[in-house]
């Protein structure tokens, strides 16, 4: 079945739309119900038959949540990983040192069901911040970790998830060497969604042979294009965590940044990576369109990318967007305070292929194409602010009744 | 009338709760319906019998509106004003070389109307970006100024509104050397509103007698504490100006920082500009309560603003408020992320007299009186953040499936 799911982008890379975090050779995950939630999965776990070389970034709330401030310490020891287990449903965020412990308790009891050290354990959670977790369910969990059925991974895309509509999973393969290697990645993350890690945990597995610098540079450079690239709302969570593992399964010759075919490894990996982001802005809260925001011609980079997500950030734009109207000054003003040194002349802005404003000033436009256009459920924002050679790429989500709806009524 | 809603705050303090912009002696102020709006009145003007010093602020979005362009420039001549005109519907922004020559044309009929210099009138708008002034009901509009019926300020108070359910206005008097000094002030804004100058305009005067310097000082130190610490959607906007004109004719002595009752006079102005900030956060589009947010002890006075700005600027505390919903998560969340260098074991929070968070950690509370506290109109968040001295309060408003509906279909 998954081979009729491939798909092939280019000579380079192939694509398997029902793959996941589990897809490379050697890792298997899973998941069930232990009761945090009513009916789903709310616990997971990711298991690689070696100890995978890891590289992760982190939230950089200030409230960092327990299971981040433990899993960081325990990677730091080795930058290695064989497993990691998650829980949705509670964050344990704002839990104090009974936080820090019940996050350690996880890990030991991994630790001894799994005979592997506990350093090697990374604990993962979401959902409420400020509630502990329930140890006696968070035990079942781990007494029923079963790593030898490989056949449940959409168990664990399941099991991550708290507001999401849906699941967030896909993999790709790339030849290297004569041999496949594979990149897989699953992720949730649906509200407190916004740039430097939201509420949001991305989990991606290679059975590529790469060291741990090579892999943390390409996992700083793949996230901040993609992850740290999306907003939901505007909220930075105190959980958010982005792993990537690499455990050598495929029994691929090293992979380093001066290797041949690194190039085509790193563009897996970024796939990955954009897939799963672009899938979160797809299902934040309330959504029904995905925004897609292209800025060139910034003076920095930083620049540029800021504009990006000033537009795909800007209540505004987004109730625009989701009531379908072309309402190019809303998009001219998020331009305008995202960076305040652009000169407007230089501006020109394409609404779903329409030149709404052409050099800083409103241009005709068929309004009745582009309120159709508007329709359609991604929603493309094309801005040039200069003449540099700077590219962005936000992604973000219209603002709904659902939105204000959810959140109003997330706890009570 | 007026007497009997004279109220004393202190025995520094009186407090007229129906005056206006055009309370402080020799300032009038007139509007009326010359077609931009359906039918409120959309056309406005305030007009003082001597030329009066003038300090003014503007939006720091990039794309700045024609009419605060060249209102910069004639008050950066003299800066004196004699009048202000402004129209609601349309804001005169992104018009290009168009707006700007429309924005003078007006500037020009009002001196002709007027005989004063055309520099000494400054022109605002507020509505709609991208459409051009219907000129011949400006002209309409600039033909039926009146500045000889001083009864008619409500219309002004009116003419400058857009999606505002209420007009906002307030004058205070104070004694200085035996004469009595009155300090005004006329705002609206509704959305697009945040830090720095959003959709907000904001019109303030004085009888008193003020030099150009002392009135700049005076004005940035307030503005800086009230109206750029609201945010309703944070978005800034194309058009925002707050300007303090000080004519002197209560013909009081000359105030400089340095005269003994400096202080009074400045508690005066700040006063009237928090009123008008407070009223624009409380009339937030579609917001049913109004978020205060009290934060002390960040390392920086910035940094303190930041965190007060970050909480009520929250889409995610925004909506637990408007849920009445005390998720005290979201709001460690977004002290957190306001500023990533606090120590999260230093933090407390109270909730409307609750304290939820201690010591960075969930506290115990009575739930039931909390919920039943949160129904209220006013939500007050006060944040312990560190042992300094800064102090920042920050007003915003919560966000209501009206917000989205508003916005949603605002020009369709």
């Amino acid at each position: 079945m998954l081979e009729e799911t491939k798909q092939l982008i280019d000579s380079e890379m192939t694509i398997l739309n029902e793959g996941d975090v589990a897809s490379p050779q050697g890792f298997v995950a899973g998941g069930l119900h232990v009761g945090l939630r009513r009916e789903k999965n709310d616990f997971g776990w990711l298991y690689s038959s070696v100890p995978a070389n890891c590289a992760a970034v982190y939230t950089q709330n200030a409230f960092k949540a327990a299971p981040l401030q433990v899993t960081e310490a325990s990677i730091n020891l080795e930058h290695k990983l064989s497993a990691v287990v998650i829980n949705s449903a509670i964050a344990n965020a704002c839990t104090g040192e009974r936080g820090l412990e019940d996050a350690k308790q996880t890990q030991n009891w991994v630790a001894s069901k799994l005979h592997i050290p506990e350093h090697e354990i990374a604990v993962a959670s979401t959902g409420l911040i400020g509630e502990f977790l329930p140890m006696d369910k968070i035990s079942f969990g781990v007494d029923n970790i079963n790593i030898y059925n490989e056949s449940q991974s959409e168990n664990f895309n399941e099991a991550i998830l708290t507001t999401d509509t849906n699941t967030k999973h896909i993999a790709v393969e790339v030849e290297i060497d004569n041999k496949i290697v594979t990149v897989g990645g699953t992720c949730k993350g649906s509200g407190m969604i916004h740039p430097n890690m939201a509420t949001m945990l991305g989990f991606m597995t290679t059975d590529a042979n790469v060291g741990v610098d090579d892999l943390n540079y390409l996992l700083k450079g793949s996230v901040d294009d993609t992850f740290n690239m999306i907003t939901v709302d505007g909220d930075t969570s105190t959980n958010d965590m982005v792993i990537l593992l690499a455990n050598g399964e495929s029994k691929s010759t090293m992979l380093t940044q001066s290797h041949p075919d690194w190039e085509k490894f790193a563009n897996a990996v970024k796939y990955v990576s954009e897939y799963l982001a672009k899938s979160i802005a797809r299902d934040g809260e309330g959504a029904t369109k995905l925004i897609k925001a292209h800025v060139t011609g910034a003076q920095t980079k930083e620049q540029n990318n800021i504009i990006a997500k000033t537009i795909v950030g800007s209540s505004l734009v987004k109730t625009a967007v989701h009531g379908c109207d072309p309402n190019f000054g809303r998009i001219a003003a998020s331009i305008g305070y995202g960076d305040q040194t652009v000169n407007p002349s230089d501006i020109n802005v394409w609404l779903c292929g329409h030149l709404l404003v052409k050099n800083g000033m409103i241009n005709e436009y068929d309004e009745l194409d582009l309120k159709a256009k508007m329709e359609q459920d991604t929603i493309d924002i094309h801005a040039v602010v200069g003449d540099t050679e700077h590219q962005s790429t936000a992604y973000g989500c219209d603002l709904s009744y659902d939105y204000v709806k959810i959140n109003a009524l997330y706890r009570t």
